[in-house]
């Protein structure tokens, strides 16, 4: 399949290279030039334009948030303008569901389709192409870009036919995530002030009722302290958080938790956390308990 | 080994017919009577007075409150009145921190031992022997109670030499299991009224990043409205977190999701589910965004 | 002074109407035609297009929103594209910090002066001339603008050179007044469950250290469960919310009861709040604790 | 009238002095010797012990908290063993609801009978009479201990012929009032970090909407960030959070700014503000959001 790929970050370049793996024809293109040299030396053909990356039956996008999807979607040269009829744009990105609905009517009216397929897995399951992928779009579209999820993902779940549904499914998933963090994070605030070792509870925690990777890595990184380098920045997080709730906003869904994870997130980063790993939520309630961070 | 064993509720039943398997003596009492004929049946020898059930070198209480538990410690022909010197009560009780610190106190000045080993896993878990133990206590008197924790659980973990501590970390775990519920209610709130399937939604989730138990039993529960009958009970569940957020005070520690999971449980009980299942909790987010329960 | 003024909603209408009364030239415009037959019988010039109301020294707009403004405003015959060189365009409108941020922006490239002077009042006071105006921008011009704050109101603060600082004001006034509609709402329930008649209870607090009529006027509409007509709209009470939210999260400082807020907006109009006032919030608290609404 | 007056605090002395003023004979007790000397020398009788200050038609306890109140009552020479058939015990301290149904229980059937007549005001009021009393019992007694309410208090509202509707009446103002600190502490936050003036918008805010004396006092304190000495210690606050939340969950009522204002008082307390004014709850919303708290 002849693929385009737009944006070579710490996920990108992983998914691209397991297209390339697996025997795709990708072309990439990447606004920060230099980006791809490590996947064009693995078989990928550089586009100078994003128009170079969308002369194929898919383009996939993956970048950090709107604004980024919006500015190699709209204007000339760009991906709106420059796909072929019945071509396909495959959104990975996590990006809003008001913009997932935007994209889908604009692909339309220019006689194109639009996919939602947005993925859970930190860089590590990117490279190893062990992703989730969750797709929603017209079914024949989805499964003319099953390849692609296929070569990026260890299991597709395809949740509708509206493609903003699985930007919904994508950003309730990160709620959740973030909301295993906060929890872990008062808990081990809790009995860690009550005298009990924090690494030893996390380690009761994980192989009992709370088992999941979820818990062993956000734990983990919470009981240790480890915030730097981040894996998944905090301004992503919050970026994320923000998505979720304007999404129940629209729905008129009420979300205590997301709420308190938004306040929680502001306060990280007015507090100078913009580099650190979103699981750094997980350190507030100790601070707010009085316990020094360290 | 010579067992007294107090309280035979859904959990105690299951916890007593174990101690009998594995090879000890054991003297059951319940308060109401009658509910100790099956496993008297099994081997038990039946104890009119709890006194009767104070003369091993170890009795172990499982009861549902501070109240039951204070009601046969406290009092003539009591816990307290009845043992030996150096023999130990083991409290398997979700009681409070302040109690077991109290018993703690009395147990050690009448020259006996105390020892809190509440246990996490529901009456199924009970019943096969598959309880996790969480122990503290001094360190000797943990040692003389473990053929009990093995007989009852799959596994210990000794956390402290202060018991309380115990039930320190029992609490924070019934705090963690309640933000899984109150996480998933609001998760499946807003997908669902966003038109994703929730029982679709709930397979993709505990098939990617949220395979805990936890997220399987719970979120069965909450995508099929099934609250009934209760394995738990919402009082049971509010009663742990007023503990919990008890504990809390006394620490100064601030639990915010402690504090939503407090409104919801009340809210809950003002509605009319004293019987529910406290997972019930969990269909609260889609009663406040207006969702029938249907 | 020639004055142009746009919007005649329940509250535009009375200040136009005052503005005629000191003795101004007013061109009204409106949206939806036949509006302005009240106010052109008081002497108020018709204008039929935007541009028409744009020929003085000042155009007030008074709209629902940051959607109504941006509509006046941009756009072929609209405020920008109309007003004269040093003419002042004052925004009366609650609307966003971030577009009070850009029509700055966008005044001043067109040589066009921008202040932001919205308003604290119910449509009564603005019928009598007693708004209370907050207002921002550069000194001269807000100089300039004051013969309009005289008119239609009882007294103005200038807090800032700086237009959008009087919006973040504005929308702070309307998160307090929600916040005391969302604390009363939650003693009111819970006095009232508690057997105190609710009316005695509210003439208690207002007559010793609640004494305020914001206390007076939303308490009232809570004991007297008194939510249609609309004073102020639940949307428009939720949108205020959630414009303070984005100010807040753009100045990174959490905000937990507008986050409350927040989420009891949701509720209210997922349970088809929209045509009920805002002071409808106040019920919530009773609806959890189960009481009826009677 | 021959009045006890148990309890010489800060607000006591004052209450205790203006009972003197009415031409009331009073006996005063204070567990610390020589907090009565003041009040001595103004003519009141010390007691030695506390049933010295029961033999009257009235003893008033004015005491810190249910602990002090209790240990006051029960026991051997204590008020309730103390106090003759048909004499009147008046609380004024901010007690629990629970122990003021314990108390009118206890009363009763020893014969004697209860008034809860707890107070709002701070001790200046206190010393100038100008309290305001919220009665609630069993009507011939209120009506009995009218001259009391009368000397201490600028108006006596009486509520319920239950006494502890009175305790819940209090406590609920106070609630209130700690609402109103955290609600002017995040968007006096807000503002300020938008670069307003805090003391202008305070002045703004009470001069317009917000002119309740509640909005002056604690607004005045969180701006000028006066939190020493403590009008009324955080401890305080604190504890009358517990005791709202407590009756809250008695009647199954959610009140989720109770539920905030308890974790602001706990993080309050872990950082040390024991000593402070409970306003200094005010401070913790620009704490959150970084801004320094000079």
């Amino acid at each position: 399949m002849n693929v385009g790929f737009i944006g070579l970050g710490r996920m990108g370049v992983g998914m691209a290279a397991n297209l390339l793996k697996a025997g795709h024809d990708v072309t990439v293109y990447n606004r920060t030039p230099g980006k791809d040299e490590e996947i064009v030396q693995m078989g990928a053909r550089p586009a100078a334009e994003v128009a170079e990356a969308c002369d194929g039956e898919i383009v996939v996008t993956m970048l950090a948030d709107d604004h980024a999807v919006e500015s190699v979607v709209y204007g000339d040269q760009r991906v709106l303008a420059s796909l072929a009829k019945g071509a396909i744009h495959v959104s990975s990105s996590t990006i809003s569901v008001a913009l997932a609905e935007r994209l889908t009517a604009d692909h339309a009216a220019a006689g194109q389709r639009f996919v939602a397929a947005p993925v859970f897995g930190r860089p590590e399951a990117a490279a190893d192409g062990k992703l989730f992928v969750v797709a929603a779009g017209e079914s024949e579209a989805v499964t003319t870009a099953t390849p692609f999820f296929d070569a990026v993902g260890q299991k597709t779940f395809v949740v509708s036919e509206t493609p903003k549904a699985a930007n919904l499914v994508k950003l309730s998933g990160n709620f959740l995530i973030a909301s295993v963090i906060e929890s872990l994070g008062e808990a081990i605030a809790l009995v860690s002030k009550g005298g009990v070792d924090r690494h030893q509870y996390l380690d009761l925690l994980t192989s009992t009722l709370f088992g999941a990777p979820v818990y062993k890595t956000y734990g983990g990184l919470i009981v240790d302290r480890k915030f730097e380098p981040a894996g998944f920045a905090a301004p992503l997080g919050q970026k994320d958080i923000r998505l979720v709730l304007a999404a129940a906003e629209e729905l008129r869904v009420p979300l205590p938790i997301a709420s308190l994870l938004r306040d929680r997130f502001l306060s990280l980063l007015a507090h100078g956390g913009d580099n650190l790993d979103w699981s750094a939520l997980g350190s507030l309630a100790a601070r707010d308990a009085g316990e020094a961070a360290n």
